[in-house]
């Protein structure tokens, strides 16, 4: 099969599993915690409900939920798949954190194999760069630290800096704060200090708005053109590293 | 130089970097969030230092900060070269901030790189015992299928269940929080929903103790462990998957 056309039937394979697994996710516990909210309005039903759902008796103003819109739910399982994990949401039932870990267990190695394919065709093309743009630089070791460093302020400005802008504009924050969420949403860190969406979500607007689903929808898409962005580098640098397994030392491929 | 002294050195380079880095970092907000550690004893003075600190004048008691120890800051820089993130610790300051993405330019990649070389050795041994005890498995998908869960099932009892239990014991939780706990750690998800050695952190006990820092020492090595048990079975599966990279396209290795 045409390697690009794998391609991108693996990403549809991608969404397709996000959007069942948000869905189970969804149908497990499709609640939300108040307190990241911000939330001050949750009635005596939603907590009658979350002690039905979770045996847990002592739901009280401490333990405020509200219900979740589904594309939070499908931003969860984002923040699974990616290893972002922010921890604004988390599973709550043993049955949610056995559904987690199960669908991880596939969802991780899918996402991480589609962006090492990403990582390699612009990888492939920074390398074109550097072969045509920075052939006076001498020294194999000199010319790759000159291209990454390159790589690094384009992504500063165009993966950090101006998706920064924009999530400080849409979630009133400083510039600073977005671009330090833009940096740990990318590298995977996911602090979870910073959560976008949450101003929106649950109870200062309604979260089934289309606009915060596709705003949702529009930074899963940002976290793999921005994680791509990490994982370039990575080839960039490992390119040049000594090879992780010692010459000779390679895995045979099995033979049939 | 010898395989394994240059991995050993990798290693010395990586503590080093974290006990240099973690000094740091400590020296730029020695405070924790005492509503994380449950803490109602920080005093006026202590408010008194975060607002002289920070020059946020609104340190009130919703915004609690106790003093932190050297190692809980050693946790955290694990925390962000690991990119797990569990978020218990974040910086405040802008200084801080910039100082964690900085050092993590060149901590994520380190500990990847060492943690690529423990994936490759380990799984070196796994596929030298499928070659000897799995032979009669027919085709080398089933037989990979075979080896990985196999492994899963090791680590499933050696990674998770095992350190769950003893999580569970020092931290009080339930065995299955810290399962939860140690699967959330390892896959460097780090929700932040549960974290280890909070309630031994600055106000149920000293943080100095020699005690605390022992097991904070042990915890990172233990992700270590952990984190070379996942980068194990992606060895063994993207072994059988198809190249990332289309068969021709390789990267020309420069030629000097
Ligand atoms: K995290
Ligand atoms: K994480």
């Amino acid at each position: 099969m045409d390697h690009n056309v794998r391609l991108a039937l693996l990403v549809v394979l991608l969404f397709v599993y996000l959007f069942i697994c948000a869905g189970m996710f969804h149908a497990l516990e499709p609640w939300a915690d108040a307190w990241w909210l911000g939330a001050n309005n949750y009635t005596e039903a939603t907590r009658e409900f979350y002690r039905n759902y979770t045996g847990n008796k002592n739901a009280t103003d401490d333990f405020p939920f509200v219900p979740r819109s589904f594309f939070e739910s499908f931003f969860y399982m984002t923040s699974v798949f990616t290893t972002i994990g922010y921890g604004h949401i988390t599973p709550i039932t043993t049955f949610a954190k056995v559904f987690t870990a199960v669908s991880a267990n596939f969802g991780i190695p899918l996402l991480i194999y589609i962006l090492a394919i990403f990582g390699s065709k612009v990888s492939d093309l920074v390398l074109a760069g550097e072969d045509r743009f920075l052939r006076r630089v001498p020294g194999p070791y000199g010319r790759r630290t000159v291209t990454v460093m390159l790589v690094e302020l384009f992504g500063l400005f165009f993966i950090l800096m101006i998706p920064g802008a924009i999530f400080a504009e849409l979630e009133d924050w400083s510039f600073g704060d977005g671009t330090w969420y833009a940096f740990v949403s990318v590298t995977t860190i996911g602090f979870g200090d910073l959560v976008s969406g949450q101003r929106y979500a649950g109870v200062e607007a309604d979260p089934n708005l289309p606009a915060f689903n596709f705003y949702i929808l529009c930074k899963v898409c940002y976290l793999l053109v921005g994680m791509t962005w990490v994982a370039t580098m990575w080839y960039l640098v490992a390119d040049v590293l000594p090879p992780v397994r010692p010459e000779g030392q390679q895995v045979q491929k099995e033979e049939e």
